[in-house]
């Protein structure tokens, strides 16, 4: 039987640049698709961290020669470009593989704002670099006059760095939720969604924050009752011990397993470890709920229950 | 009684930067907001000429920078990110305008593609002009490396252009019909949408070319079945004989008496004449549909009759 899926694509899925991309998006088509000829309902959210430092990139180099007549960009406004970017292309691909298929399904992407906290502790502490090195001079100016938080990258110049708060609300989900029940695939929350301050009045403000996209992903996993939450990443299972000679592969662990591995420190800070923790509060959300983590050519014998490390309770 | 109509906002509904952006998208929201207060179904469209350029020309520079990393970013991904831009503080300010007014309706920006045919005649004589000033040596190079069509523009430097086709076909039509029906106000077709050849095999490859936005959201209007299209500009009416002692405003006219005005060269190419071009085809395509020219904050007063220029059969 058709389950609901909500699948995160990483980096691998989308490639660095816009040739990468092309072809990426190709592969990554073919394994959605895949999922979708199996009757599964299947919503997409994907990262953007090369795509994102492109555009914010892109948008300095503007702002530099021409200092009269544009301001920096906000990084909540380069999110949404870069959820036109890399829409675009996904939509296509997965598009055109299905209707090769003989499937005529609608694919649309969503423009999507993610709320997050003010009081969230990661704005104390920002961590997640963005962007192009600067040298002393042009960091100090950023930070004076646009209140960039900044860090030196020993040897390589300043960066700056951005907060990566929790995600608390999808605000578009009533729109997500009506393409899925009329039959679409929908591709929403790109680059962890576009990250946006409640405020009073109604008013959403851009946040100068990246949301993770695992836990954005997880959020709206929830909040579409969905059955199974698919993490992608360069790995077909989770291991322990990970690159040493008693490195072991996971296949089935209950959240409680995958917490204690995670308090070990069993799983590297920004890479394996959000994951896990995403997986882990999506199997612990509802019983039934099923958590998958592994590699984009493997999701579908992962949700077959041949292969990948499942969460659930 | 309530009717369907399509909304197509111009350079000033928008502004030209950032921070123009977004007081003119409040003011513009409350225009929108009247019409949905009064029980209108409402989707919008929008030109990108600015935006566009300002992502083009980011774009260069990027290139220009690293040009062993990135490849020029072809106009029809940059279309898609100045969909993302504009479509993410349009919904915004519509949603919050709506909210303070009590009225509880998902507002979405569906990522939109626009197919046009090779053979349009557009393409044999690029006109539009795209993009920042290059000198000589720069112009030829482009040319040379990426085949582009360049003009040079007597006394400020050699600029690209790029052929504005005929829309054929909304691609995401469905998505879009499909959100109307679950009663959201829809942001589609930005920019004129991103413009697409269809190709074999179900392949949609991007075109090097800009669509008008009024023959976009003209060509949106009938295909949603909508019984009005608003063509907004810089004046309540259209005028005959603009600017000159017998100027004359034009309050009502027939397809045929517009099409005649045109003829005898009444409105400026690249500017009115396209707006009464759309507004004809749409008033012909079926009887009782109307189409509406006239300022962002007479749209109201329009729709109820007191003022505009209406043209329908």
């Amino acid at each position: 039987m058709g389950k609901r899926i909500v699948i995160a694509l990483g980096g691998n899925a989308l490639g660095k640049n816009l040739p990468e991309q092309m072809v990426a998006v190709k592969k990554t088509a073919k394994a959605i698709a895949d999922l979708i000829e199996e009757g599964h309902e299947v919503v997409i959210a994907h990262g953007n961290g090369p795509q994102v430092g492109m555009l914010q990139e892109a948008m300095s180099l503007l702002t530099k020669a021409e200092p009269e007549k544009y301001v920096p960009c906000p990084l909540s406004v380069c999110v949404a470009m870069s959820q036109g970017y890399i829409g675009y292309d996904l939509q296509n691909s997965l598009r055109e593989e299905l209707l090769d298929r003989g499937i005529d399904k609608g694919v649309a992407t969503v423009l999507t704002q993610v709320a997050v906290d003010q009081g969230d502790p990661a704005f104390k502490h920002p961590t997640k670099p963005i962007g192009a090195f600067m040298d002393k001079e042009e960091a100090d100016k950023m930070a004076r006059e646009h209140g960039y938080d900044i860090v030196e990258d020993a040897g390589r110049g300043y960066r700056r760095v951005v907060a990566s708060p929790q995600p608390k609300e999808i605000v578009e989900l009533s729109t997500i939720d009506a393409l899925v029940k009329s039959d679409h695939v929908v591709v929403a929350c790109g680059g962890g969604g576009i990250p946006v301050f409640r405020q009073e009045n109604h008013h959403l403000k851009g946040a100068a924050a990246v949301i993770d996209k695992d836990f954005a992903s997880e959020l709206m996993a929830e909040d579409l009752d969905a059955d199974v939450l698919i993490i992608l990443t360069a790995v077909e299972k989770v291991a322990i011990n990970f690159n040493k000679p008693d490195q072991k592969w996971l296949s089935e662990l209950t959240p409680d397993e995958a917490r204690k591995y995670a308090d070990e420190g069993q799983f590297a800070p920004g890479s394996m470890l959000p994951k896990v923790q995403a997986a882990v509060k999506f199997a612990e959300s509802k019983p039934g709920r099923t958590a998958l983590i592994t590699l984009l050519e493997k999701a579908r014998d992962g949700i077959a229950g041949k292969t990948g490390t499942t969460i659930h309770l």
